[in-house]
Parts: structure tokens; sequence; C-alpha cells
């Protein structure tokens, strides 16, 4: 049970976690916070969060949990900022995309209370942003990924995980560099794909005629193209080197498509396809198809 | 009104659309043909076809609508088989996703009957295939695109138009090369990233536990690589030239986003990333989001 949930960034992934902890009755106060006041009125007005404060050293007064859910570039900011209003017995966690910077940026930014901090990450999300889009459904049976270290108190963990189990979602650990892998292989890389696709076939000649006869396929491949570009554009700096290793792998397998196509190599083409076609299979059949 | 309609590769497409034009009551009879009986009976059982024929020529007998709906290599083959044949007025289409290797295979297979031929290829379709997955609204409000060329008989034009808005599609015609090109970034080009993308994945470390943390995204994002390896395999060298093109596009769109990730460009991230969704969202606009 939490007194005092603060939520710092309440859009999509705060203002879900906020809806699903208060349909669970977990917590008996939340208190919103960020820059734009306006979007904080919203969540108030939406039953999100019960008020909120522009001011974050106010804003965590007397909070037990605080979830930081700011896109990557401000995480640190948020840190500093937060550090001298903190209770005591306080457990802060994130949401952040990518975990080895956002574990630097907490170390900077809380200093000695960075053993009160969770680096977490839900695997959960829509392409659409802002508390608008927040329901309390979002985390259900989806993974949230902790990714704990040495200096982590175990209480803190614990805390972090019974909130999340809360909310629906199954939660796992990992080590930080091996989550910016994983991320990076299965988020990360199939979102700047998405994009880069979309940005190739709009520099093609009269684009709406193409986009025109895009078909269902196209629509399904290219929807996280629609996500918020901020936020994207932070996680390719803040997981930069797992996300170019990521993308350095791609280039060179496209390179061998490339040239099977180029020399007409239909047993090559067949081989990769089918492989591929087997894996997905497999992974689909793990999953609930929509 | 179609008297005998026959349909040579009753998988999805062929299927679905025996199955559109039945619900309709516009045709009196409908034969199935290709190689496997087990599944010519199939189709018998489900309501698709009337009877069936292993044998092209006698399964085209007396047809005044033949629908070609093999693989594309198969396509020549097909069309040789048929030509001696064919009754007076029959009209002979195909559903093929690249035009310009039909119409030679067309050219090649029925000669002098190459008058009768009409070009086309509905955009629509799923990652499954066969009989088994076929509907009648497959191609309700999707685009059906004709490439009649210069020898095609209006009238054969006319009746394969009226046969795909009987199935309720919208049907449109474009050049030969201009299908291709556009066909090529839409739909053959998205398809090749999906697979190696997936391919990709499962080249990485211990690859059950990669997708085990893959989200909706990734799932929306892949599903195509689940589509029928053979059929893909046969487009990407059908199609090979403006596929070959689009590709190469590609490849140079993704080497300036690799370098803007490896020197932290935020603001060609930003500003890639921006463009990309405004087209996203702008072709979204027009579609229908499930």
């Amino acid at each position: 049970m939490i007194n005092k949930l603060c939520i710092i960034g309440v859009g999509l992934i705060g203002g879900s976690l906020s809806r699903a902890l208060r349909k669970q009755g977990y917590c008996k106060h939340v208190t919103g916070c960020s820059r734009d006041a306006s979007h904080l009125q919203r969540a108030v007005e939406l039953g999100v969060i019960d008020d909120y404060d522009t001011d974050i050293t106010k804003a965590v007064q007397g909070a037990d949990m605080i979830v930081v859910a700011v896109p990557l570039g401000a995480m640190q900011a948020v840190f500093t900022a937060m550090r001298p209003a903190l209770a005591e017995h306080v457990v802060i966690t994130d949401v952040g995309s990518s975990k080895a910077s956002v574990v630097e940026a907490a170390k900077a930014g809380l200093v000695e209370r960075y053993q009160d901090f969770v680096p977490g990450h839900p695997i959960a999300g829509t392409e659409k942003s802002g508390v608008e889009a927040s329901f309390s459904e979002l985390f259900l049976q989806r993974k949230v990924i902790l990714t704990p270290i040495a200096e982590t108190r175990p209480e803190a963990v614990e805390a972090v995980r019974t909130m999340w189990q809360t909310a629906g979602a199954e939660v796992v650990a990992l080590e930080v560099s091996h989550h910016d892998d994983v991320l990076a292989a299965t988020s990360h890389l199939p979102h700047v794909l998405a994009f880069t696709l979309v940005e190739s076939m709009a520099q093609m000649g009269d684009r709406d005629e193409i986009f025109q006869y895009a078909a269902g396929g196209f629509r399904d491949f290219t929807r996280i193209a629609s996500s918020d570009p901020v936020m994207w554009a932070d996680i390719c700096l803040a997981n930069h080197d797992a996300l170019l290793a990521a993308v350095t792998g791609f280039q060179a397998d496209l390179d061998k498509l490339h040239s099977a196509i180029e020399r007409g190599d239909r047993q090559a083409l067949m081989d990769l396809f089918t492989r591929a076609k087997q894996a997905r299979d497999r992974y689909a059949e793990g999953q609930t198809e929509q």
C-alpha cells in the first residue's frame, strides 16, 4: 500500500500506472508533477491524479513512492531537483526505455539517495502518447523489467515489484546492459526502421499516391512510426551503443538480402524467409494476436 | 454474370474471390484447379468451389472467366498449359503482386490469346495463406489495380473490373511499371525488411529470451514476416529491378540514420522522426485502424 504516490510526467505510462493502482485501491493519494500545469489539470479532470504541483520539491514532499516517467533526456535534471526534498523512506523508480543512461543520471542526480532508486522499464505502450491515451489495463500481463544494481536497497526493489504486480504486470529482473541489448533489438531497432521506411517512402515521387496503395501489412508495419519523435530521439542517444550495434547487425543482414535479390538467388531468399517465418510463428504462438 | 468461373490456385486470394462472387450470386459455377487434389477437395468441402480438376486443360474448358492465382514463378507454365483449351470468349486475369513479369509470362504462354488477358493485382491479403484462411469480405473497400496494355481487349478489362467491383473492391488502372515501383515501396520492401529483422534477431544469442521481451510494436512490425516464403521469394525475383531500387534507397536512408545516431545528432534524429510521424499520421487518417 502506498500512502502518497508522486508521478513525475503524467503521460501514457505514468497516467496508466496511476489509473491501475487507484483501481486496485493501492494508493491513498496521487500527486502529479510536470512543467505543464494545463496537462496536469487535465489529468485531475480525467481522475488520473488527485492534485499536482509544478514545483518538483513540493510535489515529492512526503511521498513514499516516486515514479519518474519523463523523457530520458530530462531524467538527470529531475533527479537532481528532487534530492533535497525526499522523505526518509521514499522509494524512487523510473520507466525509461534505456537503463544504463538512467542509472548514470540517477547516480549523478540522487548521490547518497541513489540506494533508494530502482531502475525499471514496463514493456508496454502504444504509438499514442499523453494522459488522454492512458488506461488502467495497459500493463495487464505485460512484462516490467527491473535492473537493480549493487547499491539498490532490497526493500526498495520489493516495493517497486509489488507496485507493478498490483498494476497487473509480470516483473522480471535483468542486468542493466543485458536489458539495453535486448531492448535495442526488440524495440529500438524496429522503431528506427519504421521511421526510416516512412521517411524513405515520403521522399519517393508523389507520396500521397504511394501511400494510397499501401495495404494492411504496411499499416501494421509502420504503426510505430507514429510514436513520439522526442522520446525516440532521446532513446537513440541514451541507448547509443546497443542500438548502434543492432542497426549495424541489421545493415549487414540487409546487405546479404540485397545481394541475394541482385543475383536472383532463389534458394538464399527461400532459406532466409523460411527461417524468419519459423522464428516469427514460434514467437507468435506465445502471444495473443489481436 | 459469369457462367463458369475457373480459379487456378484456390488459396487465400482465389478462395476469397470465389466466396465473394458466390455470395453475390455472380457466378453459376466455380471450378477449381491446382496440382493438389486434396486441397481442392477441401475447397469443395468448405463450399468455396463446386468442383475441380487437376488437369488444367479440362478445368478451363467452357470457362468464360479464368482467374490465375498461383505463385509468380508458376504463371508462365499455367498460361502455356491452358492456351489450347480456351473457350472463344474467355477472359483471363491474374492476381500477381508484380506485373511486368506476369505480362511477359502471359505474352509467352498465351501468344495470340494474350489480348484476352487482363493483368490484375488485389491489394489485399493477410499473413495467412491457403483456402482455410479465405473469407468473402477480404476485398471489401480494398483496391484492385489493373494494368492492361495496348493489346488487351477493352471488353476483357470491363469484365474483370465488374467482377472485382462485385467482390466489393475499388478498381483502379495503372501503368505496369508504375504499379511495380509503387508496390515495391509499399509492400515488397516492408516485407523483406520484416523478414530481415526477424532473421537478424533470431541470430542474436538466446533468441527465445530475446523474443520474450518483444512488445506489441514488435508484434505488429513483424506480422508480415509470417507470410509465405515461396510467394515472397517469387516476388523478389519477379519484381527484381523495382525492389532492388527500393532496397537501395532504404539502405541509403538507413546509413544516414546510422551516422546520425553515431554522432549523437539529436536534431537530425528529431527531424527525421518528426517528418516520418507526420507522413504516417497523414496516411493513417485515410485508413481504418484496427
